[in-house]
Protein backbone atom coordinates (compact mmCIF):
# COMPACT_ATOMS: atom_id res chain seq x y z
CA UNK A 1 0.00 0.00 0.00
CA UNK A 2 3.18 2.26 0.30
CA UNK A 3 2.57 2.86 -3.22
CA UNK A 4 -0.62 3.70 -3.59
CA UNK A 5 -1.55 7.81 -3.79
CA UNK A 6 -2.76 8.91 -0.72
CA UNK A 7 -5.92 10.44 -2.68
CA UNK A 8 -6.49 7.23 -4.22
CA UNK A 9 -6.46 5.66 -0.65
CA UNK A 10 -8.79 8.35 0.88
CA UNK A 11 -11.14 7.54 -2.13
CA UNK A 12 -11.49 4.13 -1.21
CA UNK A 13 -11.52 4.57 2.14
CA UNK A 14 -14.04 7.17 2.20
CA UNK A 15 -16.55 3.93 -0.22
CA UNK A 16 -15.64 1.61 2.51
CA UNK A 17 -16.33 3.60 5.25
CA UNK A 18 -20.33 3.65 4.07
CA UNK A 19 -20.34 -0.22 3.61
CA UNK A 20 -21.12 -2.98 6.36
CA UNK A 21 -22.04 -6.31 4.69
CA UNK A 22 -19.97 -8.76 2.24
CA UNK A 23 -17.45 -6.86 0.03
CA UNK A 24 -15.76 -8.72 -2.50
CA UNK A 25 -12.21 -7.29 -4.22
CA UNK A 26 -12.87 -8.17 -7.70
CA UNK A 27 -9.75 -8.51 -9.62
CA UNK A 28 -7.71 -8.27 -6.41
CA UNK A 29 -4.38 -9.04 -7.64
CA UNK A 30 -1.65 -9.70 -5.26
CA UNK A 31 -4.68 -8.49 -2.37
CA UNK A 32 -2.90 -5.59 -1.11
CA UNK A 33 -6.47 -3.78 -1.10
CA UNK A 34 -8.39 -6.61 0.23
CA UNK A 35 -6.13 -6.73 3.00
CA UNK A 36 -5.89 -2.97 3.84
CA UNK A 37 -9.76 -2.79 3.74
CA UNK A 38 -9.79 -5.93 6.17
CA UNK A 39 -7.87 -4.57 8.34
CA UNK A 40 -10.34 -1.59 8.45
CA UNK A 41 -12.96 -4.01 9.71
CA UNK A 42 -14.40 -4.93 6.34
CA UNK A 43 -16.11 -8.34 5.52
CA UNK A 44 -13.84 -8.34 2.40
CA UNK A 45 -12.59 -11.54 -0.25
CA UNK A 46 -10.71 -11.19 -3.13
CA UNK A 47 -11.13 -12.98 -6.50
CA UNK A 48 -8.54 -12.75 -9.51
CA UNK A 49 -8.22 -14.89 -12.66
CA UNK A 50 -4.77 -15.07 -12.56
CA UNK A 51 -3.37 -17.97 -9.78
CA UNK A 52 -0.15 -16.62 -9.28
CA UNK A 53 -1.92 -13.52 -7.80
CA UNK A 54 -4.03 -15.75 -5.40
CA UNK A 55 -1.39 -17.72 -4.84
CA UNK A 56 0.17 -14.71 -3.59
CA UNK A 57 -2.38 -12.80 -1.96
CA UNK A 58 -2.99 -15.88 -0.08
CA UNK A 59 0.09 -16.37 1.25
CA UNK A 60 0.71 -12.60 2.51
CA UNK A 61 -2.32 -13.08 3.57
CA UNK A 62 -3.47 -15.93 5.41
CA UNK A 63 -6.78 -14.57 7.30
CA UNK A 64 -8.59 -13.57 4.17
CA UNK A 65 -10.24 -15.60 1.67
CA UNK A 66 -9.04 -15.43 -2.25
CA UNK A 67 -10.35 -17.60 -4.94
CA UNK A 68 -9.37 -17.66 -8.63
CA UNK A 69 -12.15 -16.84 -10.68
CA UNK A 70 -13.20 -14.36 -13.49
CA UNK A 71 -15.10 -10.91 -12.79
CA UNK A 72 -17.16 -11.84 -15.85
CA UNK A 73 -18.91 -14.88 -13.97
CA UNK A 74 -18.53 -14.41 -10.22
CA UNK A 75 -19.41 -17.08 -7.75
CA UNK A 76 -21.41 -15.41 -5.57
CA UNK A 77 -25.44 -15.51 -4.89
CA UNK A 78 -27.95 -12.40 -6.25
CA UNK A 79 -27.53 -9.57 -4.20
CA UNK A 80 -24.92 -11.26 -2.01
CA UNK A 81 -22.97 -8.77 -1.59
CA UNK A 82 -22.85 -4.76 -0.10
CA UNK A 83 -20.26 -3.64 -2.30
CA UNK A 84 -17.47 -4.65 -4.62
CA UNK A 85 -14.27 -3.05 -5.57
CA UNK A 86 -13.05 -3.58 -8.98
CA UNK A 87 -9.45 -1.04 -8.73
CA UNK A 88 -8.81 -1.42 -12.40
CA UNK A 89 -9.80 -4.95 -12.90
CA UNK A 90 -11.77 -3.81 -15.97
CA UNK A 91 -8.52 -2.09 -17.61
CA UNK A 92 -8.71 -5.10 -20.05
CA UNK A 93 -12.09 -5.21 -21.16
CA UNK A 94 -12.73 -3.97 -24.47
CA UNK A 95 -15.73 -1.29 -25.03
CA UNK A 96 -18.11 -3.63 -25.96
CA UNK A 97 -17.16 -6.64 -23.20
CA UNK A 98 -17.11 -4.33 -20.83
CA UNK A 99 -20.65 -4.70 -19.91
CA UNK A 100 -19.95 -8.56 -19.01
CA UNK A 101 -18.03 -7.67 -15.71
CA UNK A 102 -20.42 -4.51 -14.90
CA UNK A 103 -24.18 -6.43 -15.20
CA UNK A 104 -21.91 -9.05 -12.97
CA UNK A 105 -21.94 -7.08 -10.44
CA UNK A 106 -25.21 -5.52 -10.87
CA UNK A 107 -26.12 -8.89 -10.16
CA UNK A 108 -24.28 -9.78 -7.09
CA UNK A 109 -24.66 -6.24 -5.03
CA UNK A 110 -27.93 -5.49 -3.31
CA UNK A 111 -30.08 -2.78 -4.05
CA UNK A 112 -28.61 0.12 -2.48
CA UNK A 113 -25.05 -1.42 -2.21
CA UNK A 114 -21.87 0.25 -4.11
CA UNK A 115 -19.40 -0.43 -6.67
CA UNK A 116 -16.05 1.52 -6.57
CA UNK A 117 -14.02 1.30 -10.02
CA UNK A 118 -10.71 2.40 -10.78
CA UNK A 119 -9.54 2.83 -14.46
CA UNK A 120 -7.61 5.02 -16.69
CA UNK A 121 -9.09 7.83 -17.69
CA UNK A 122 -8.72 10.19 -20.89
CA UNK A 123 -10.37 12.63 -23.37
CA UNK A 124 -10.90 10.25 -25.63
CA UNK A 125 -11.74 6.25 -25.40
CA UNK A 126 -9.24 4.49 -26.78
CA UNK A 127 -6.32 1.42 -25.99
CA UNK A 128 -3.24 1.38 -25.13
CA UNK A 129 -0.50 -1.06 -24.27
CA UNK A 130 -0.20 -1.93 -20.64
CA UNK A 131 2.05 -4.08 -19.12
CA UNK A 132 1.50 -7.65 -21.19
CA UNK A 133 -2.01 -6.62 -22.66
CA UNK A 134 -3.67 -4.06 -24.08
CA UNK A 135 -5.80 -1.79 -21.68
CA UNK A 136 -8.29 1.14 -22.61
CA UNK A 137 -8.25 4.67 -21.08
CA UNK A 138 -11.85 5.79 -20.59
CA UNK A 139 -13.65 10.01 -20.58
CA UNK A 140 -15.75 9.85 -17.47
CA UNK A 141 -18.72 10.35 -19.17
CA UNK A 142 -18.86 6.89 -20.96
CA UNK A 143 -17.84 4.86 -18.62
CA UNK A 144 -20.66 6.26 -16.51
CA UNK A 145 -22.94 5.02 -18.98
CA UNK A 146 -22.11 2.09 -19.42
CA UNK A 147 -22.12 1.77 -15.71
CA UNK A 148 -25.30 2.96 -15.71
CA UNK A 149 -26.74 0.71 -17.93
CA UNK A 150 -25.50 -2.03 -16.35
CA UNK A 151 -28.48 -0.74 -13.38
CA UNK A 152 -26.36 1.45 -10.95
CA UNK A 153 -26.60 5.78 -10.32
CA UNK A 154 -23.39 6.92 -10.25
CA UNK A 155 -22.74 9.38 -7.16
CA UNK A 156 -19.25 10.27 -7.48
CA UNK A 157 -16.73 10.57 -9.90
CA UNK A 158 -12.84 11.99 -9.48
CA UNK A 159 -10.08 12.04 -11.87
CA UNK A 160 -6.11 12.72 -10.75
CA UNK A 161 -3.54 13.83 -13.34
CA UNK A 162 0.07 13.75 -11.68
CA UNK A 163 2.76 14.51 -14.27
CA UNK A 164 4.55 11.60 -15.44
CA UNK A 165 1.88 9.24 -14.94
CA UNK A 166 -1.11 7.65 -16.53
CA UNK A 167 -4.54 9.92 -15.93
CA UNK A 168 -6.50 7.58 -12.84
CA UNK A 169 -10.55 8.00 -12.59
CA UNK A 170 -12.46 6.57 -10.17
CA UNK A 171 -16.26 6.47 -10.04
CA UNK A 172 -18.52 5.21 -7.31
CA UNK A 173 -22.19 3.91 -7.91
CA UNK A 174 -25.05 3.01 -6.72
CA UNK A 175 -27.21 0.02 -7.48
CA UNK A 176 -30.46 0.46 -8.25
CA UNK A 177 -33.09 -0.78 -6.72
CA UNK B 1 -13.60 20.38 9.16
CA UNK B 2 -16.57 17.77 9.50
CA UNK B 3 -17.94 19.21 6.33
CA UNK B 4 -15.17 19.01 3.97
CA UNK B 5 -15.08 15.85 1.56
CA UNK B 6 -12.55 13.25 3.17
CA UNK B 7 -10.81 13.37 -0.44
CA UNK B 8 -10.78 17.12 -0.52
CA UNK B 9 -9.16 16.88 2.67
CA UNK B 10 -6.93 14.39 1.61
CA UNK B 11 -5.39 16.23 -1.18
CA UNK B 12 -4.66 19.54 0.95
CA UNK B 13 -2.63 16.71 3.59
CA UNK B 14 -0.67 15.25 0.39
CA UNK B 15 -0.03 18.71 -0.19
CA UNK B 16 0.62 19.83 2.72
CA UNK B 17 3.17 16.56 3.72
CA UNK B 18 5.46 17.97 1.23
CA UNK B 19 5.54 21.41 2.95
CA UNK B 20 8.29 22.79 5.67
CA UNK B 21 8.63 26.29 5.90
CA UNK B 22 5.70 29.03 6.38
CA UNK B 23 2.62 28.57 4.51
CA UNK B 24 -0.15 31.01 3.39
CA UNK B 25 -4.49 30.01 3.66
CA UNK B 26 -4.71 32.71 0.56
CA UNK B 27 -8.41 33.75 1.69
CA UNK B 28 -8.90 31.88 4.68
CA UNK B 29 -12.51 32.56 5.05
CA UNK B 30 -13.30 31.57 9.05
CA UNK B 31 -9.92 30.07 9.14
CA UNK B 32 -10.98 26.00 9.12
CA UNK B 33 -8.50 24.69 6.82
CA UNK B 34 -5.88 27.28 8.36
CA UNK B 35 -6.62 25.82 11.71
CA UNK B 36 -6.53 22.07 10.38
CA UNK B 37 -2.81 22.41 8.80
CA UNK B 38 -1.93 24.12 12.26
CA UNK B 39 -2.42 20.93 13.70
CA UNK B 40 -0.69 19.05 11.83
CA UNK B 41 2.64 21.11 12.45
CA UNK B 42 2.68 23.58 9.42
CA UNK B 43 3.90 26.79 10.15
CA UNK B 44 1.06 29.13 8.72
CA UNK B 45 -1.07 31.73 8.91
CA UNK B 46 -4.24 33.18 7.23
CA UNK B 47 -5.20 36.10 5.12
CA UNK B 48 -8.79 37.19 4.02
CA UNK B 49 -10.47 40.22 3.00
CA UNK B 50 -13.54 40.00 4.80
CA UNK B 51 -12.59 41.76 8.33
CA UNK B 52 -15.53 39.45 10.01
CA UNK B 53 -13.86 35.96 8.24
CA UNK B 54 -10.84 37.25 10.05
CA UNK B 55 -12.98 38.41 13.77
CA UNK B 56 -14.32 34.97 13.50
CA UNK B 57 -10.96 33.00 12.82
CA UNK B 58 -8.90 34.72 15.46
CA UNK B 59 -11.34 34.21 18.16
CA UNK B 60 -11.92 30.75 16.96
CA UNK B 61 -8.03 30.14 16.68
CA UNK B 62 -6.10 31.97 18.56
CA UNK B 63 -2.28 30.72 18.31
CA UNK B 64 -2.98 31.39 14.42
CA UNK B 65 -2.27 34.98 13.39
CA UNK B 66 -4.87 35.87 10.93
CA UNK B 67 -4.44 39.00 9.20
CA UNK B 68 -7.42 41.17 6.93
CA UNK B 69 -6.08 41.47 2.89
CA UNK B 70 -6.28 40.85 -0.72
CA UNK B 71 -5.18 37.67 -2.40
CA UNK B 72 -4.07 40.34 -5.56
CA UNK B 73 -1.20 41.92 -3.35
CA UNK B 74 0.12 40.41 -0.07
CA UNK B 75 1.99 41.41 2.11
CA UNK B 76 4.93 39.05 1.89
CA UNK B 77 8.67 39.61 0.85
CA UNK B 78 9.37 37.59 -2.53
CA UNK B 79 9.96 33.79 -2.35
CA UNK B 80 8.81 34.28 1.47
CA UNK B 81 6.65 31.17 1.29
CA UNK B 82 7.22 27.48 1.07
CA UNK B 83 3.36 27.31 0.04
CA UNK B 84 -0.24 29.07 -0.48
CA UNK B 85 -3.14 27.10 -0.05
CA UNK B 86 -5.93 28.96 -2.19
CA UNK B 87 -8.94 26.73 -1.27
CA UNK B 88 -11.78 28.75 -3.44
CA UNK B 89 -10.19 31.78 -3.18
CA UNK B 90 -9.85 32.55 -6.31
CA UNK B 91 -13.13 31.63 -7.83
CA UNK B 92 -14.54 35.10 -7.60
CA UNK B 93 -11.62 36.47 -10.47
CA UNK B 94 -13.12 37.10 -14.08
CA UNK B 95 -10.80 35.06 -16.28
CA UNK B 96 -9.13 38.41 -16.85
CA UNK B 97 -8.30 39.25 -13.81
CA UNK B 98 -7.28 35.39 -12.35
CA UNK B 99 -3.65 36.33 -13.24
CA UNK B 100 -3.44 38.83 -11.03
CA UNK B 101 -3.43 36.77 -7.36
CA UNK B 102 -1.73 33.66 -9.62
CA UNK B 103 0.93 36.21 -10.18
CA UNK B 104 1.44 36.93 -6.47
CA UNK B 105 1.40 33.48 -5.46
CA UNK B 106 4.40 33.33 -7.87
CA UNK B 107 6.34 36.45 -6.26
CA UNK B 108 5.84 35.00 -2.68
CA UNK B 109 6.31 31.24 -2.86
CA UNK B 110 10.09 30.55 -3.48
CA UNK B 111 11.42 28.35 -6.49
CA UNK B 112 10.34 24.61 -5.89
CA UNK B 113 7.68 25.96 -3.63
CA UNK B 114 4.08 24.68 -3.94
CA UNK B 115 0.80 26.09 -4.43
CA UNK B 116 -2.49 24.33 -3.99
CA UNK B 117 -5.77 25.64 -5.41
CA UNK B 118 -8.99 24.61 -5.37
CA UNK B 119 -12.29 26.03 -7.77
CA UNK B 120 -15.23 25.22 -9.19
CA UNK B 121 -14.24 22.80 -12.03
CA UNK B 122 -16.52 22.56 -15.75
CA UNK B 123 -16.23 21.94 -19.14
CA UNK B 124 -16.80 25.05 -20.18
CA UNK B 125 -15.05 28.64 -18.80
CA UNK B 126 -18.43 30.54 -17.28
CA UNK B 127 -19.72 32.32 -14.61
CA UNK B 128 -22.52 31.71 -12.63
CA UNK B 129 -24.57 32.90 -9.61
CA UNK B 130 -22.45 31.64 -5.96
CA UNK B 131 -23.31 33.11 -2.80
CA UNK B 132 -23.16 36.95 -3.15
CA UNK B 133 -21.66 37.17 -5.84
CA UNK B 134 -20.74 35.74 -9.14
CA UNK B 135 -18.29 33.26 -9.30
CA UNK B 136 -16.22 31.21 -12.57
CA UNK B 137 -15.89 27.74 -13.15
CA UNK B 138 -13.03 26.92 -15.11
CA UNK B 139 -12.15 23.36 -16.97
CA UNK B 140 -8.22 21.95 -15.70
CA UNK B 141 -6.74 22.50 -18.87
CA UNK B 142 -7.63 26.69 -19.37
CA UNK B 143 -6.58 26.86 -15.46
CA UNK B 144 -3.94 25.52 -15.66
CA UNK B 145 -2.41 27.30 -18.60
CA UNK B 146 -3.26 30.53 -16.33
CA UNK B 147 -1.32 28.78 -13.61
CA UNK B 148 1.42 28.03 -16.08
CA UNK B 149 1.64 31.73 -17.40
CA UNK B 150 1.95 32.90 -13.78
CA UNK B 151 4.76 30.83 -13.11
CA UNK B 152 4.18 27.35 -12.09
CA UNK B 153 4.49 24.12 -13.40
CA UNK B 154 1.59 21.94 -12.76
CA UNK B 155 2.59 18.96 -11.23
CA UNK B 156 -1.10 17.17 -10.58
CA UNK B 157 -4.70 17.93 -10.78
CA UNK B 158 -7.74 16.28 -9.60
CA UNK B 159 -11.42 16.56 -10.49
CA UNK B 160 -14.52 15.26 -7.73
CA UNK B 161 -18.26 15.61 -9.40
CA UNK B 162 -20.36 14.33 -6.09
CA UNK B 163 -24.00 14.00 -7.09
CA UNK B 164 -25.94 17.13 -6.42
CA UNK B 165 -23.00 19.05 -5.88
CA UNK B 166 -21.25 21.18 -8.05
CA UNK B 167 -17.78 19.55 -9.52
CA UNK B 168 -14.25 20.61 -7.98
CA UNK B 169 -11.21 21.06 -8.88
CA UNK B 170 -7.99 21.36 -7.70
CA UNK B 171 -4.27 21.85 -8.52
CA UNK B 172 -1.19 21.41 -7.15
CA UNK B 173 1.72 23.66 -8.56
CA UNK B 174 5.49 24.00 -8.45
CA UNK B 175 6.97 27.74 -8.47
CA UNK B 176 9.68 27.29 -11.20
CA UNK B 177 13.15 28.28 -10.49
Amino acid sequence: MDAVHPVDRAIVDAWAAGLTGPVLDAGCGPGHWTAHLARRGLDIRGVDRAPRFVEHARKAHPGIRFDVGTIDELEVADDGLDGILSWFSTIHHAPDAVSKPLREFARTIRPGGELLLGFFVGEVLEPFDHAVTRAWRWPIDDLSREVDAAGFDVVETHTRATRGARPVGTLVAERRA
